[in-house]
């Protein structure tokens, strides 16, 4: 299996391309819209036919770059199905897999950091988007955030893959660019450890955050797909 | 096996840590001093025990943190036996094997960026340092570099690793994380496709470039190692 992650330097965005070597159906996760051409140029180096463009959820730090993909390559834009997005081609429910030549990721429903948060397992990697980071967790004040939901997210559904199963996330601030589930169980100092879900909920309710830089640009133009 | 990638957000530096999951013993190559604390809690965390401490060659660009690892680690620092240094515990030679457990990374001299640029293959990966960049070279314009050297350390040497050994450099200013020598061999435009020796060693030759914004500072810094 072909798998390439990427970075925008700008918003330290991760984006991950995977494809299957003998048909070269592929899927991107979180594209960045700044970053299309980089994108676009390596599935084409790649010779990748892209079939899926996923979103881990509706960004609110930089414009997703799923609909210049879709006009470039006639990838099917995916969104779980609790953002009821109109220019999302398909609406993804817990479960589903979303297949590409003989491999798959399933759909894992991960709210918390936003209603519509999803992450997606399979071949050993769980991609997190920004429900649960690398030493961290997505922060649960806006966009419907939840504290409790991002806790049983991670919790109930994260933390029940096997501890060998690599972490990829949305975003890291420190230039790491994965992890386990084991590790994060064990070292994640918001909630992992020995943290508890009453002690995780409290510090999330009273931290003082700044609102995401791009809130304001990014929010529309991703529930427009980045159109 | 373990094996993870860090950057550095300041000078785009690429650094690895590879470690063998029964024995724990592992290696780290090219640190970034300024990442010290990150490298050293990571390590700690995994629970590996540092054997050795690889520069792919003396950086222009940042100051090395393999002074720092050795001193809280005692891991071994290597660097390639042309560039004689002091402040190195082994000096390595062409074909020398690195053992970490039962992993082990194959010594390759390639010269070109610098005089004792080194290459390090094994475990369907090479990391190159700064003579393959994923769709470039490193510059070779200064310390001892050589055009006719680079192109014949990529041609002769990294060129002829399977198709798709992964290749992992030293830096990348795009995002771009890792590649493959099928794919540099086909769409590197500096030194693939249907570039030819000579045509490389002409343009490098006629470029003007910056020297390296830090190179006064990290020139002698690293000649110490990062001491």
């Amino acid at each position: 299996m072909i798998f390439r992650q990427l970075f925008d330097h700008h918003t330290w965005t991760y984006t991950y391309i995977l494809a299957d070597t003998q048909s070269m159906d592929g899927i991107i996760i979180d594209p960045v819209r700044d970053q299309h051409k980089r994108d676009l140029r390596l599935i084409s180096d790649l010779g990748i036919t892209l079939r899926y463009i996923l979103d881990t959820h509706i960004h609110a730090d930089h414009i997703t770059g799923a609909w210049m993909l879709r006009n470039a390559t006639r990838g099917v834009i995916c969104m779980g199905d609790a953002s009821n997005l109109d220019c999302a081609d398909l609406l993804l429910s817990d479960g589903q897999e979303i297949s590409f030549g003989k491999h798959s990721l399933k759909v894992l429903e991960t709210p918390g950091h936003t209603s519509e948060s999803t992450s997606f397992f399979g071949e050993g990697m769980v991609f997190t988007g920004d429900c649960l980071f690398i030493r961290g967790a997505g922060r649960t004040d806006f966009q419907a955030g939840s504290p409790e939901q991002q806790w049983d997210s991670i919790h109930n559904k994260l933390f029940t893959l096997p501890d060998d199963t690599m972490v990829y996330p949305a975003h890291n601030y420190e230039g790491i660019t994965s992890s386990t589930i084991g590790e994060e169980k064990a070292h994640n100092p918001v909630v992992g450890g020995l943290v508890t879900r009453e002690s995780y909920i409290v510090i999330e309710r009273n931290m003082e955050r700044q609102p995401p830089k791009r809130l304001a640009e990014a929010l529309p133009a991703n529930r427009q797909c980045g159109r």
